[in-house]
């Protein structure tokens, strides 16, 4: 048993050929999950994304890859709880940004340790100075390419700030750098559309379906700043922190909506009991 | 002796952990030069590009370390001509797109043969769908976020097209997936300035240079498509490939400037000579 496994094509552990595409040109997707008790939540969802991600780049993968590499990592973790991250390259090539030859992809599964004082952390926010490129496919998809998202980061810690949020070039609110966003306005539960450069997150799915149960309606539809800073309250998600409160954007106070959360988690936590028999937040 | 070597970090050949943030989120920057008779063509200038443009993402790299992979990898190929490729990301982290530690960059140098085939080829271009996003740090600099690239060079492959021209969201084109954009209009030599979404490319600089032997005023300022189309003559420029004609621009002709052409490439290659001590037009 292992800490934190790392399979690639098979091998546990496994290394990566200097001259994969991955490393080379960013040219992969990613996807996170985390695993309660060696078990992926909505692990169909976020292997049906992931394999659908690969083909719009033109990459084909086949899903039972992807499961066995799950299957290895979660079976050599010594930890009950993972995050399991996979990403799939194009593999190694030649030379050339679009070469004629169609390499095998590379698949790679890592796992470490999950805890659950990752959930429902407060976030300061910061607005980055990066907007992100509605033309460009990447603005879509959880790409290898993530570097503008790393520097944003940057921008965050720099301003002692926990996240950035990223504006497309109208302005309109998408997302930050690692997660979908939401805001609650009256009895709407609103988040950008995927057109402003939001991403199809899981978590955003799944909470958009569990609008209901905290008496909200969801929408998607373009938010500005003004908006969000004038919310009934402003939350992130993400497959691996769920759902977390914006406390500060900008350094101006976000009202809070606590209630609602609590509705909200409480929803997803049942589906995670019923899925993976474990309620996540148990400490 | 070996055809394609690739250096890591003081092993050849080396590998790369999956972990390494190169891979699993294109944090880092790369170049690539020509050694004619195992000598670095500019490789000053090429060391003093990359090193900056790592500190420009916050990386330190000892420029030593590099030169230390080149003579490596120029000692172990058995081609006298080589096209070297210097990788250097951030390095191994914990999770998070900004840790608070601080790894060692891996360093990578790998080189294939070059051939004098590859100069001068005539390039039909298309335009692409995707712009460069200016506020995007990463459009300045070489970096392994490179499926923008990527994804334009398929568009390019799927049009019949041998390279995709990228526009910035004002419409000014700014460069090609793999090369600098120059335009001849009367006497003038005009090549987009940084701002419009440029890389700072070495052969763009050694070109404007060498404008006044082929009797040319060197300019930059931003070109719209309308003046490609209208112009004396339209050529791309890299570091492999030294001076590209454009003959189709999106289908339509491209005026062809052979003599200013022919005129900057001797000038170019005078220099290659003195410094390698060889001329790379030789066959």
């Amino acid at each position: 048993m292992i800490s934190e496994p790392v399979w690639v094509d098979g091998s546990l552990p496994g290394t990566i050929d200097p001259r994969d595409r991955g490393l080379t040109l960013g040219d992969g997707v990613f996807d996170t999950l985390v695993a309660f008790g060696r078990i992926p939540f909505a692990g169909a969802r976020h292997l049906e994304r992931l394999v659908g991600q690969t083909e719009l780049i033109g990459i084909i993968v086949d899903a039972s890859r992807v499961r066995a590499g799950w299957d290895a990592v979660l079976g050599a973790a010594d930890a009950e709880h993972l995050i399991l991250r996979t990403t799939v390259t194009r593999g190694r090539a030649a030379r050339g940004l679009w070469p004629a030859e169609r390499p095998e992809p590379t698949v790679i599964v890592s796992a470490t340790p999950w805890s659950a004082s990752l959930l429902g952390r407060p976030i300061r926010l910061i607005t980055s100075t990066i907007r992100r490129n509605p033309t460009s496919p990447a603005a879509r998809l959880k790409t290898l390419s993530y570097l503008d998202n790393v520097l944003a980061a940057r921008e965050a810690a720099e301003a002692g700030a926990d996240d950035a949020l990223f504006l497309n070039p109208a302005g309109m609110a998408a997302c930050t750098t690692i997660a979908n966003l939401f805001a609650i306005s009256g009895e709407r539960l609103i988040t950008p559309p995927l057109d402003d450069g939001a991403q199809p997150g899981i978590m955003r799915a799944l909470v958009v379906a569990a609008a209901g149960a905290a008496d909200l309606a969801p929408l998607e539809r373009s938010l500005t700043v003004a908006e969000l800073l004038a919310a009934d309250g402003v939350f992130l998600t993400n497959s691996v922190r769920f759902l977390m409160p914006v406390v500060l954007l900008d350094g101006r106070t976000i009202r809070a909506h606590g209630d609602a959360l609590a509705v909200l988690m409480e929803a997803i936590s049942r589906e995670v009991l019923r899925e993976c028999g474990y309620d996540p937040r148990t400490s």
